[in-house]
């Protein structure tokens, strides 16, 4: 079980020592092999994905990864900004899949802008095409017409691009609730138009399992106002980057929620849906629940072991149980912790 | 002062019969002509925007619309959907700013689905840019590449488009707040990084005004984390098609929200932001509100008539402080009034 970790920017290395001590407690045979991405690896080479980096997560059968990008590197040039590196382990490594589950734990409920009874027992699961669409989509650019600066990206699908996730969607939602909601806009755009024509096409394989069409303004909406009608949502990489940010903040505490990256063959990238933070940076008071359970997420998707990441999991669940917070989700009454101290707690629950 | 209504769809045929009720009732002089527009023009013509009604709304100083489309029409070819009459009148007429208020009304605050600290005295203005990017991009298509479907739509912008927006938008946080939210995906889309150049080349003429940029995940996520902390907000036609949807069900009661597209020379369509509600078309229960909101907002923007749309607003306000509600904004201990009641209550308020 080879696993690149990039600890990334920002908070990245803080939360990431957490996920390693727990993955360490385990006992299993990891090797782990450590490489730069985003802005620590521009600092240090200029290149936000250096060759050196590519070389490992090719190599390696997992990726854990923490978080990149700070204000620090927004001045720079397009191609070194630490998004691209992102952009590019994603595409380099086939990362089509993004897995992003969208859950409100009990005892966090509080932690919610909405209503208790509209999040309560939220668990959405929503599934991303990360390789397509007018992310990387050509021709782009800005260019003089005309005489004045005109912008342009071209948004796109193949339908075996779309058959590919549609099938991770459809898998995905009979091993849960068995309903899936494919998100488009078709009365619009044609690019998803054969998006949705593609998801009817798959449902009769996947006949014990409800597919409905939403339009993604309408979806927009219904998140907010009755987010728990969903079960699986698939959408395509702009839609999903929009959607899939708005569920998570449904929870309120989006510190505790992790995502899966998934190339064809179960290979993976994982990292928490929250970003590097740079503002609480070096603080030690970062929450590395969501990285942990981007370890969790690892363990079953890539390694099979269903076993040690309901361990992770449950171990997860007790510390909040016992009522350890940090600083993002406290609540009065609560015992808050800091980065180190959580990670201890998880490893004593473990 | 020559008005073209176009009832359209649904319940749009109802809502707008109280809004003209209420326009009769002020002691302006309307000419009012009625034509078809969607669905019901694709019954009578084949056409959702026949050559009939291009004419008269492009002799009237303004449009009220009710709401278009329904399921009847959804099967028909793209070129016949009653969608295509929405987006072929808002370019022949050139409406390219779209003026979304999401208003939470503080009788109405039980309604959302946030918790009323979140939300209590939300008032946001979303401009959205209504007739460029990726809805009437080129190329696009459905095509058969390689062997199999390739469908593509082209997002861009110019920046005399953008300026013009921008100007708009800037123009309107002038008259409010004076704070003002750019949104665009500049780390991923070219497009949108010439968005938010401009934008920022547009700041220094209007120094009293703070401009600032999120981009449009975030924007998602800061919607239902914190939405009062926007006061206008700019984005475009795709972003801003998501984002308005979002923050109109912040407030819990679409049915109270107007809204104005206008051209560059104040002409305007108005309709309310909600859409045509087939389930419940001919029942007599639709909230007539936000389409008498609606001709209110066009009372202001294309008729200069501040002083008249001041009394259809304030006549709103007093109804329901006086406690009538339609079905979509019911709470026990109002009174439940249907379409027409509700204008009564409207006009005996005016
Ligand atoms: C950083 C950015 C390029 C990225 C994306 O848009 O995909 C991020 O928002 C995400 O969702 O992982
Ligand atoms: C009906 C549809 C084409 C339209 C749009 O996407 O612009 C609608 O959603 C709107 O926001 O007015």
């Amino acid at each position: 079980m080879k696993i690149c970790v990039l600890p990334g920017d920002g908070i990245g290395p803080e939360i990431m020592a957490e996920a390693v001590r727990v993955l360490q407690a385990l006992d299993l045979k990891f090797e782990l092999e450590e490489a730069l991405l985003g802005g620590a690896a521009v600092d240090a080479s200029g290149d936000p994905y250096p060759e050196a980096t590519r070389k490992l997560a090719r190599a390696a059968d997992a990726v854990l990864l923490g978080a990149v990008g700070g204000p620090k590197w927004d001045s720079l040039p397009r191609e070194q900004r630490p998004e691209r590196g992102l952009l590019g382990i994603r595409k380099d490594l086939g990362l089509f899949a993004n897995l992003r589950p969208a859950i409100l734990y009990p005892e966090l409920a509080n932690a919610s802008t909405l209503k208790p009874e509209i999040v309560a027992g939220l668990d959405i699961l929503i599934v991303r095409e990360l390789t397509g669409d007018i992310y990387f989509g050509q021709p782009r650019g800005i260019e003089n017409r005309n005489g004045e600066r005109y912008g342009f990206n071209t948004m796109h699908y193949t339908e075996s691009e779309i058959r590919r996730i549609g099938r991770v969607a459809f898998e995905a939602a009979r091993k849960r609730n068995k309903r899936l909601c494919s998100v488009d806009k078709m009365n619009v755009l044609e690019t998803t138009q054969l998006w949705r024509d593609v998801m009817t096409e798959l449902a009769p394989e996947y006949p014990d399992v409800e597919l409905s069409h939403m339009l993604v303004d309408n979806a927009a909406m219904q998140l907010v106002r009755a987010p728990k009608q969903f079960d699986v949502m698939v959408t395509g990489n702009m839609f999903g980057d929009i959607l899939s940010d708005e569920a998570s903040m449904l929870t309120g505490s989006i510190g505790m929620l992790p995502s899966a990256s998934l190339d064809a063959n179960n290979k993976g990238l994982y990292e928490p849906s929250h970003g590097s933070a740079p503002d609480i940076a070096g603080k030690g008071v970062a929450n590395p629940l969501a990285t942990i359970l981007s370890a969790a997420m690892m363990l079953r998707y890539t390694f099979n072991r269903e076993d040690a990441a309901s361990r992770i999991e449950d171990a997860v669940k007790k510390v909040l149980a016992q009522g350890y917070r940090t600083g993002d989700i406290f609540e009065p009454g609560a015992t808050k912790v800091g980065t180190k101290q959580m990670g201890d707690a998880v490893l004593a629950a473990l």
